[in-house]
């Protein structure tokens, strides 16, 4: 199936071929890239259908051609960095090798997750549980949370991991320290590997130098 | 001045005085954490001067008897963050001793202060600049971000901190993981000087054990 890859209603010949297919010249994945887009400038509450046409440039009725609401469109763009983030979650547990490197890849793949999907993964991280979706998608979540929790008691157990803080603050932190990139993360100021790179060495071995002028 | 401290109206002697007074029965303080709530369940543009007033138990003309608009509640409830954040870096700028003691200290008093006024600092974290009182919050909030970056740059040169990774990296990843405590810090489960010890101990030394079983 032809695939309209342009955030934009399409001109000239696409326009044409569009009209003629009597659609409005969007496919479902760049529609819902242009609403994500919106739910994360006004927040998904404040974002009404009528603001998602004006962004489409096309009619309300245009949308529900492709979608039954706006928390189908929600519900997709959850789905989509939930999905993401659940093969990153299982790698890592088929993965072999020292606490380092497993947790490495747990790091690195989630990083890439985010900078990958991260307009998907910021509509997840600013959900409040308004609604069922929301919820749903919390829950999935918190599943994440709990899973990576118990990874930190096990190697805590093994001797990998320092023993002196709680699983869940390892688990809070870590993700903390990750998923802030929703709200810095720049592709023309960050390289994707030396964002990588710095998060796995401050999370490993941290920022300070143990030999350094002022011990 | 007597205080209200509640956040819900006044019942029995309390009512009878303030409507004595001719006032809702909430002063700016009380009436400010009850719409922060509000502004951080719903977002703030999401948020109507009517759900401030059902939450608030009072009608919106007795709203307006305390602040001008929904703007203003938002700027006294920003400026709140943002003083108590200002007065930390400036306690930091002042302090001496090793790389490691001032850097734990702007560690420490940047979380009491995002713990003691987490509601504020939850408002500060979500703006996303669609208003000249969001945008203004964000330029103070930014130039923290650049006095930080300045400092690891400073203590990169004196040895302290490890030159392999970007003050810029530095200094997201340290907010990053600091500012999530908006997103998970529970009074009920989490003790604050075990989270602040936590924070610390995983930007200055991270989680690794050096000599874990698998090395």
């Amino acid at each position: 199936m032809r695939k309209e890859s342009t955030m934009t209603p399409p001109v000239g010949q696409d326009r044409e071929q569009a009209a003629r297919r009597g659609r409005p010249g969007y496919d479902q994945e760049s529609l819902l890239m242009v609403c994500v887009g919106v739910f994360n400038e006004h927040g998904f509450d404040a974002t009404s259908m009528g603001m998602l046409a004006d962004a489409l440039g096309i009619t309300k009725s245009a949308i529900y051609h492709h979608v039954k609401s706006k928390d189908e469109l929600l519900s997709l763009s959850l789905d989509r960095a939930l999905s993401r983030l659940d093969r990153v979650m299982e790698q890592a547990r088929q993965a072999e090798g020292t606490t380092r490197e497993r947790f490495e890849l747990l790091v690195r793949g989630t990083i890439r997750a985010v900078i990958e999907e991260k307009p998907h993964v910021t509509l997840l991280l600013r959900l409040r549980g308004n609604s069922p979706v929301e919820l749903e998608a919390m829950n999935r979540r918190r599943a994440m949370t709990r899973e990576l929790e118990a990874r930190f008691e096990h190697a805590q157990r093994e001797g990998g991991v320092r023993t002196d803080l709680s699983p869940r603050h390892l688990t809070r932190f870590s993700f903390g320290l990750i998923n802030s990139l929703v709200e810095w993360y720049r592709p023309e100021r960050d390289d994707p590997d030396q964002v990588a790179d710095a998060a796995v060495a401050m999370l490993c071995d941290g920022i300070l130098l143990p030999n350094g002028n002022d011990e």
